[in-house]
């Protein structure tokens, strides 16, 4: 019998505002399990190893939420929140699986837990690439699946074309920064704060800039148009885009950072958007698990090796422990973090 | 020696305002042309057939128009306008052109002109087909050929599904709507008169309705919402496109008609372009000649044989002689006309 602690990171209130705010989750000790005796019914007994602190977590707090694909993990008060994660079986009566497999997929934040079958989507991870756990939740995780996969199945690049990537010093940007200078394109960025702007420089953008300080618009025009919109952010900056755009660009609508519960104000309006068939523009908005079929293989196949090798380079901020998350969340939310925010919960 | 007096539609006035008004085109009959001896110098003589009244001629009248695709074809004060039109050659210098040989492209609204070469994208015509010269430049010319190969290259149509198309009883959209028919979608079409509302029945949609005096996203909304939209006109409708649109849907956006020139009320903005990326949308702005590579010869061997055999039913708003032809260009921006409006000039 070996008894354990079992960290627990709970839903503890519904934020008023957006974002997650001190109070949000509340994290629990109280559970004791045992890790060799508890009963496993069929399932499987998995360890967390790391942990995705992701933006659009704050959707599954709603409880107005409904029309998310994630609507089945709504958070329940009291019950641990779900995000991306890296687990291991420890003990396992599910004949697929294995003790000392590595998964990912979105997990309870639990130090243990038992389940009875992996969700749909769960990424089985190989164990021989010699890269850290964390890096499967952030590079070689979900955004870095959808800044490759989005990059390859939309951005049609042609070598000696323009880039503009937005939340360029995040995980989903800073790979598509990477992803434009491997195909041959000039790349402007974007973020909020210098340290961010050094950071897309190290990345490979060929004009970086802090939106805060800057005018997107003339350093579009200044740089002379765009070809290929990453947007992350939509509202001015989209509309900014819109009016920069050469002809037949190509926008992927990854995400509207900005627009998201404006209800008015300049980023709740799209003032140019008749360029779309001035200039020929496409515009594709896309979930990144509409592309896995026809490039999930070639993701794992490819993308953990690049970045083993230091051809892709990313950039992590990692707290370390389940308790600690929340903090993490908060400065996501608050923009102070640099980098992917990931959390260490247990080495292995 | 024959000669005839070659009447010709001469740009007379810049408009004030959007449109042609009375003044802006002067018909001018001073000229004198020998058809069985003018000089070629190596070029052909052509007697003008058809002539179609576009909308977005106007765009060719603005001094400051500069980014068009028509650029070169910019109206000159004191000379003939240029507009979509079969022709016939009479006596030819080109080796590639005999007497008697139809083509269809913009040319200058003249009864008789010789020029040194056809110019680019001009099409040949068949003439075994038993269909009328003017539909050459209706459902068989550049309104079929956008309404044909937009719906095929970007619709993505899946039978069962459901298609909005606006401004239904002009010549693109009552075409597009028997393409989503022949492709099993349920069709909802509006347009801006009870008249025009008749018509889109009479071409097969399922609901159709006068935006003038329905509400669009509420009928959008009881039919169960949209997965492709054609969109004509922009502005307001589009917001409620956005908003009735179904996860996936295509946008295919072929005009903003309410939206040129609006520079502030409800058709100046976009309020709900989030939607791109909670619902994934693919939305395409086109233009009709980037798509003939792949699609101009099945279009030619395909679509006059449907109207001839009536498959595809097209309705026209004709008008007789060269000089009559202003008064249907101001019924255009008028809205007046019912169909699509061409102009008769000779019958061979």
């Amino acid at each position: 019998m070996v008894l354990t602690k079992n960290g627990r990171l709970l839903f503890n209130s519904v934020p008023v505002s957006d974002g997650i705010v001190p109070g949000t989750l509340r994290y629990d000790e109280s559970e004791i399990i045992d890790l060799d005796a508890a009963p496993l019914n069929g399932g499987a007994l998995f360890k967390l190893l790391a942990v995705s602190a992701d933006p659009f977590l704050t959707a599954l707090m709603s409880p107005a939420y409904s029309e998310s694909a994630f609507e089945h993990l709504t958070y329940k008060i009291g019950k641990p929140i779900v995000a991306y994660a890296v687990i291991v079986a420890l003990r396992s009566e599910i004949p697929t699986v294995k003790p000392g497999d590595h998964f990912m997929n979105m997990f309870p934040l639990e130090e243990y837990f038992i389940i009875d079958c992996l969700p749909e989507r769960t990424v089985p991870l190989p164990s021989d690439v010699g890269i850290p756990w964390s890096t499967y939740v952030g590079v070689c995780g979900m955004p870095g699946q959808t800044a490759y996969m989005g990059w390859k199945e939309y951005s049609k690049a042609k070598k000696g074309e323009t880039a503009f990537v937005t939340t360029g010093a995040g995980p989903v940007g800073s790979f598509v920064i990477q992803m434009a200078k491997r195909d041959g394109l000039k790349v402007i960025a974007s973020a909020g704060s210098d340290e961010k702007v050094e950071l897309m420089k190290s990345f490979g953008a060929d004009v970086a800039f802090n939106y805060k300080t800057a005018n997107t618009l003339e350093i579009l025009e200044r740089e002379g148009g765009i070809d290929v919109f990453w947007d992350n952010v939509g509202g001015v900056t989209l509309d900014a885009a819109l009016q920069a755009s050469r002809s037949k660009a190509r926008f992927l609508e990854c995400g509207m950072m900005a627009a998201y519960g404006a209800t008015d104000g300049p980023n709740a309006i799209i003032k140019n958007i008749w360029n779309i068939v001035g200039k020929s523009i496409t515009m594709v908005g896309f979930l990144v698990w509409d592309l896995y079929e026809g490039h999930l293989d070639d993701f794992y196949t490819t993308v953990p090796k690049l970045v083993a090798d230091g051809e892709i380079k990313y950039r992590e901020d990692v707290t370390r422990g389940l308790g600690s998350l929340e903090d993490a969340m908060i400065g996501l939310f608050k923009g102070t973090n640099v980098g992917k925010a990931v959390g260490i919960v247990a080495d292995e």
